[in-house]
């Protein structure tokens, strides 16, 4: 964007908070849904400052801040370059969050006014806000609905996109037996509503998917469950006359009991059922319950109790079913065959001098993951990181000038498809060529404790937390480390991101359950040199029960060679060789049916076993 | 002690239950600073009821209940037996905890009127106690101190025994240094008062030492610091003329500005101090604050502003000085020679067909320590345990009747000493002779979870329990697991087990700190069969900077071979052989200087390197 377009913007934005008496607005990039990723509607900091990555922007009448992380800061720097519009570090010692940085910018002034959207930022969020402020009076909120609007005359409008149906054959459960469950909890808990504004929690109870959000299948909605009624406030204008996808989903819906009603009108409707009295206690949704709503039930407050937490659909979401974890095998076969593919290419494709850069790369593997039938695009955007540019674990590949391949030294990629039967995430780092003995070393050891996390047994209700040790202890003991979790839950054709389990170093309580599927990505980066990391999705399962008590393990549901050629064996122990070994044999037998020729014959060269 | 004698002091306290009208009465084994062992005084469970582990007697007009947890489930019902008294397991599902009890007891009925003895049951229990009552009105809980004197007539005296101090060429820190330290922290934290009431917290202080409480060198006591005053209510009656030490340290410490004052006098000068508005911010350990105390605090609430948390004290004191680490690593040498000295005679003696039980072992090995110029007593009861002895992880060796030790299958020793200069704690499991298969994987198991934890490198700022799996996997993968922790924090002449830090699956965020002193401590129990525990102390030591980050390691205090005759070497990696010839070779190293004859060729061998 041009610089003079920010500027210009920046000018608009301020000369509107004049007029409006606001001392200073807050943009962030969250949609109403507080989704990990939002659609062009809510890139309200990007419209005003042209920076494109996760953050908030702070304006004042004489000063313009974005408050981001340190996966942020490079591209952060360069995007911001000449806006007037400063870096504000967050998660670094010192630090002085968004709430802070105003109770001092005017401090000892006479009452500050904020204007914030208030369907774009959580109620948590300003509550923050009012205590680093401390007087109630030092402070006011004003929430104004679409607040760029006058400014942003072409903002597109909330998305619109053709809903889906997944039946039980599919999703294992039928909406109507997961509205049954969620009745029984409501019942069982005395609350006679629950408010779901998770979009992934919804998608999942109602059995629906769209294309509202990049990467993610869902629908921007929300739902309300009665112990009658169900109310699904999803439409955002008239259905075009050709979609008759969502027309037959809305009347499978219907048909169900479900109501469709419009997105806009959720604060009519759920005021007039807490005025009504329809509802006396309501559930919500601590975590993703935006500001506007909270106000609009703490209004309600002294007719209806509200519970804010988190909702039983989470976890339950989280534990697949045994149908959905058929399916996530059938999509990690799918998957393991695209990517044995674009490997098998990258390879020879090398070999024969071709010139082929990250880009392209990332470009040839969608195109062998768009091949399989039911695949709904990619589960985020692939990372193609060659050499120096993996050294960054969220390396975004350009679409013009990324650095060409050459056969030396690691390419690493992170990908992973959306199929209509499951969603995949697979990082493979593969020597392209002669490596350096610092390059093998880190490669062997990042494996080692990829491995080590999985091949673990542990008593059934053991944390991620008190398991993330197992994938850095090998790194650890050479000094070496990364600054990423260890492993993220994985939605069933959902978010590729999803609790409320995770493997990493913050103290996270919830069990890795039987049924929950969590990465294992370990990595090490170089600044400048490289990067490695090895990904597979593990399944938690059963390991029966004995004296000691209950236990549990892992079954890795990827299926994809992991390069030996840059290993050095000698770091690996016997069980870790065990480990690499059998889980090559279980990839050859089980994609080598699907393949013939050169393809089925490189596959066979690299499961082969490796011996010390 | 004879059941007529139990009977007719339960019946003797139900006549003054009914002639106080107290519908109950709570008698707990505590002492006022909640002291993890405490002084014959304050066994008022034992007196009650005959019973002398860890738990709580609750006595109504028809019920006599002892609440404890499941290492006493054995013990409580042999001693209980016949008394009438009726056990209660805590720490199990559908556990009734005593407050629970108490509610649904005396539900429905008017104001219940419980009696305690305020200095013996902490603040904390009596606030659970009226939650679980729920309407004020429903319970009354009187305090009458001393509770038991008019029945129990023998009842011993608060113990009174010699007062030694130690100079800063012991503690590092000189009285008048941690004085100045604790007062800068008073001045920081805008308190003008802090008491102290955990006696390990007010000997570390004071540097002094006592023998009031069985295994930990403590004198019972309260301090109180101002940032002009030191109170340490300590005296309890005039001292003996012979007590010549109490005197020497009374007048060191009166010399450094430290004022002597009346143990019972602690209410009395407290409320004044407070009511004479002298202290207007006091800062109280939540942890170890009595009830009454609390009670007096409160009182004077409207005066003072009390702040209960965790006193800097407990922190600072486990993270040992340069001098302190300097003196544990000899209390360790000599430890470890005691511990050489006895192991070889254990073998010698059975070699020769001698007959020896499990109590002679204990009090043999008590004899080699003893005889270590400094030795104060040992640092908790000595478990000596052959066979199915060892199985129990907290095993009570009885001192007639004990089981003989034959040359076959495993003795396990867990002991530590307390020294003038340093504290240990260590367990070998022996093998007497030849061992079952079984036995010897759970041997070498156990031996490598304890080598994979003791040579973990980690991140400094790394907790305990983020590397509490590191010693259990290696059993996990065999499906065993133990159900204690891996690790406690150890004192510097001072408790054997001490906060804040330690190695376990329970969530405790105090990182491993450079000074800090933790023990190592996996096993594995089969009931009715063995139980094997390996032990060394770990110093967590700085282990360098990098580009990854500052890191942390671990040095084994602990001076003392592992029997390898039982250890299958296959199971264990090249790393942990590695490391066990390194600790053997440094065990050697270090001892073998102090050694000769027999005893130093029998250390060669027993610390000769294992090869696969």
């Amino acid at each position: 964007m041009e610089l003079s377009v920010i500027r210009e913007r920046l000018d608009q934005l301020r000369r509107m908070m004049a007029a409006h008496g606001w001392d200073a607005v807050i943009l962030t990039g969250t949609d109403p849904h507080r989704s990990e990723y939002s659609a062009p509607r809510y890139h309200a900091v990007e419209w005003a400052s042209g920076y494109t990555g996760e953050g908030d922007l702070v304006v004042t009448a004489d000063h313009a801040g974005l408050w981001t992380d340190s996966r942020y800061f490079i591209q952060a720097n360069a995007q911001l370059e000449g806006t007037g519009v400063q870096l504000h570090k967050t998660r670094v010692p010192d630090e002085v969050p968004v709430p802070q940085w105003l109770a001092r910018h005017f401090a000892g002034g006479s009452e500050t006014v904020v204007a914030v959207d208030g369907r774009c930022i959580s109620a948590t969020e300003v509550t923050t806000l009012r205590t680093a402020f401390g007087a109630e009076d030092a402070l006011t909120v004003v929430s104004i609905p679409d607040l760029l609007q006058p400014l942003w005359t072409d903002r597109p409008a909330v998305p619109q996109t053709p809903v889906i149906t997944l039946g039980a054959e599919l999703a294992g459960w039928s909406r109507t037996q997961k509205l049954s469950w969620l009745r029984r909890w409501l019942s069982e808990g005395g609350f006679d509503g629950i408010l779901l504004s998770a979009l992934d929690e919804i998608a999942w109870l109602l059995n629906v998917r769209g294309e509202d959000i990049a990467y993610n299948p869902l629908v921007i909605s929300y739902l309300l469950v009665t112990p009658t009624d169900c109310l699904w406030f999803v439409r955002k204008g008239p259905l075009p006359p050709e979609d008759h996808e969502t027309e037959d989903s809305f009347y499978e819906l219907t048909a169900d009991g479900v109501s469709i009603q419009d997105y806009d009108e959720i604060g009519l409707v759920l005021s007039g059922m807490l005025d009504g009295e329809f509802i006396h206690r309501l559930f919500v949704d601590a975590s993703t319950l935006n500001y506007d709503l909270y106000q609009l039930l703490k209004e309600s407050a002294p007719r209806c109790e509200i519970e804010a937490g988190r909702t039983p659909v989470g976890l339950r979401k989280a534990v697949k079913n045994e149908i959905e974890i058929a399916q996530m095998r059938e999509a990690h076969l799918e998957d393991g065959l695209a990517m044995v593919q674009f490997l098998f290419w990258l390879e020879q494709s090398l070999a024969a001098g071709e010139s082929i850069d990250e880009y392209e790369a990332a470009c040839y593997l969608h195109d062998c993951r768009s091949r399989i039938p039911g695949f709904r695009g990619e589960s985020f955007e692939t990372i193609s990181a060659y050499g120096p540019s993996a050294a960054l674990p969220h390396y975004v590949t350009p679409e013009t000038g990324s650095r060409v391949l050459f056969p030396q030294g690691l390419y690493l990629c992170d990908s992973g498809g959306q199929y209509i039967f499951g969603t995949t995430d697979i990082t493979r780092t593969v020597p392209l060529g002669p490596c350096t003995q610092l390059e093998k070393e880190d490669y062997t050891l990042v494996l080692k404790g990829h491995i080590d996390l999985a091949k673990a047994v542990f008593p059934r209700g053991t944390a991620g937390c008190q398991l993330d040790a197992l994938a850095r202890a090998p790194l650890w003991a050479s000094l070496r480390n990364f600054g990423h979790g260890t492993g993220h839950g994985v939605g069933f054709f959902l978010g590729v991101h999803e609790g409320p389990q995770d493997i990493r170093q913050n103290f996270n309580r919830q069990p890795l359950l039987a049924g929950m599927i969590t990465s294992d990505e370990p990595g090490i980066y170089r600044e400048g040199r490289h990067g490695v990391r090895h990904e597979n999705l593990l399944l938690t399962v059963d390991a029966g029960t004995n004296e000691f008590g209950a236990w549990s393990r892992f079954e890795p549901l990827t299926l994809c060679p992991f390069d030996t050629s840059a290993l050095l064996v000698g770091l690996l122990d016997e069980s870790e060789i065990a480990w690499l070994n059998a889980y090559h044999k279980r990839v050859y037998e089980k994609l080598s049916p699907r393949l013939s020729g050169p393809a089925a014959r490189w596959l066979r060269d690299k499961t082969a076993p490796v011996t010390r």
